[in-house]
């Protein structure tokens, strides 16, 4: 077994947080020698293992000179591996954004079709008004779209078969992914939505995205569409979803990610009565989910074996 | 094949939209030859098929002298079953509530997980206090409790496991049913409540479920439970339950059925700020439901085969 040093640092707004459940998983030879929320607290020269939120790494990573390893709490590490120093082997955390982002999404689908609010608010109508049995709607036999038909994407796809959905992806080039009714390419984007009653954003932040849900896109939908927005801010142009919004063609949008955020706060989706605004905790990490990932990586780590989740300096992902 | 007539009446609440879908069906042989909202509206003699909302069929069935078959639009038909006419064939509904009731379950476990209603709350709030990130909660990992596990309870099975939910059931002896972790008899209800994150009632109504949520099952929930009754209002102690919620163990009650419907207007569930009414809407059939299982059964009707969802006037069920 190699002789590797077992002294973790940890720098997180979730520091503590991360402490407790990584000493409650009892790490064989493990010894956290450094918990701090703020980059100007750390030694950088007892850093070996560093477990950190990876815009306050960037902000040391090249002053720790012993850094073997760097675990980061997030899965976007762009500050990170654009850096000079790359001598050292940075991990993500994958596997648990899927299990989020499929209660993300089927929480605001269901709520749309099940009428939530048309009930609560019976509840408070007048007496003789409120016993009305509205009839809801039903997710079965309709149809969700999936812009990105990557990992994330497809941790939706059980879900959706188990509440008899059909599923269409579309991605780049149209290349098939297994359990997809249909999948698009770009080229064939309002074909793509003339079918869907649900829409989830999940395409990546390329050149290519920029604006992809634009006027064009949007009128395709049939009338009544549900629209979420859980990949980038970039992807949607927000005047021609306000628009589509005021026509009265989309029922209503479900946006976790904007071109700016914290989203300003004279932001007209703020107002919006058919923007529901999820402030980016889509899919967020809790700290035991990253702790867990860690402590798995960690004994890959002393073991001398490959790390899960391990980015690529050259490739930028 | 059999010479059997082919035709319909229709007396249903939903009269007209039935009418619209079976004739979009387009069902060999068949002519509708009334369709009408109210008993007093049906000519008894020209009744052959009959396809009725209960509770309506009942003023008029002992008075259709020719009818054959009775395609009812529910499931219960306990009105029906209990007339001394007994000389036809009555057909019931049957799955379609199990795709209904699991739409309904979740929307509402995820309403409350992913904390929809703090995240609408904070669109209003002022500005600078808007971007909070509030974290939301998980199904995952969690546990569900099915009070009934039969055959509407084993459609919320696919979802609870793609969501990574753990699922435990009670039945009256404790009799082991596929697909669930754990079986619990009715003698160990707390014990059977003590790990479920979320209750979901679908116990039959018969006497021993009468009160069967009551103080005791209540208080051995954990703190934060969610209690989901879509069984029987009759299974739930109303006051006990109205005291675990202003206790503050449970966090919300999301009631579709009550011991009277329409639910009075002075009941205290209407006001009550952790109460969800959801107006025995939980697994309503629609009429493109029902014009699906009566279109497939005409056609075994027609071809003399045994129908489908037969009820039986001897067992009452």
């Amino acid at each position: 077994m190699p002789d590797r040093n077992a002294e973790l640092t940890i720098l997180s707004r979730d520091a503590d947080l991360l402490k407790n459940e990584i000493t409650a998983l009892n790490c064989n030879a493990l010894r956290i020698v450094q918990c701090a929320t703020r980059a100007d607290d750390i030694d950088t020269d007892k850093v070996h293992i560093l477990l950190a939120d990876p815009d306050l790494a960037v902000k040391v990573v090249e002053q720790c000179h012993q850094l073997r390893w760097c675990q980061s709490t997030w899965a976007g590490n762009k500050p990170l591996l654009q850096l000079a120093k790359q001598d050292y082997t940075l991990t993500g955390v994958r596997g648990i954004f899927g299990e989020k982002m499929r209660e993300y999404v089927f929480a605001y689908l269901l709520h749309f079709s099940r009428d939530i609010d048309t009930f609560r608010a019976l509840e408070s109508a007048p007496q003789q008004h409120r016993w009305m049995q509205p009839a809801p709607g039903t997710l079965h036999g309709t149809t969700l779209g999936i812009l990105g038909a990557g990992s994330i994407a497809s941790s939706l796809l059980p879900v959706a078969h188990a509440f008899g959905m059909r599923v269409i992806g579309l991605n780049s080039k149209g290349k098939a992914q297994p359990g997809y009714d249909a999948i698009f390419a770009s080229g064939d984007k309002q074909k793509f939505a003339a079918t869907c009653h649900a829409i989830v954003n999940l395409l990546p932040d390329t050149s290519a995205t920029v604006n992809f849900i634009d006027e064009r896109f949007l009128s395709a939908l049939p009338e009544g569409a549900v629209f979420i927005n859980a990949g980038r801010g970039s992807a949607v142009d927000d005047s021609a979803l306000l628009n589509a919004l005021d026509n009265g063609m989309l029922r209503a949008a479900v946006l976790d990610v904007f071109r700016q955020e914290p989203l300003p706060e004279s932001h007209p989706f703020w107002s919006h009565p058919k923007v529901w605004v999820s402030q980016h905790t889509a899919a967020i990490s809790a700290p035991e989910d990253v702790a867990r990932v860690f402590a798995k990586n960690l004994d890959r780590y002393l073991n001398g074996e490959p790390l899960h989740y391990q980015l690529d300096f050259e490739r930028g992902y």
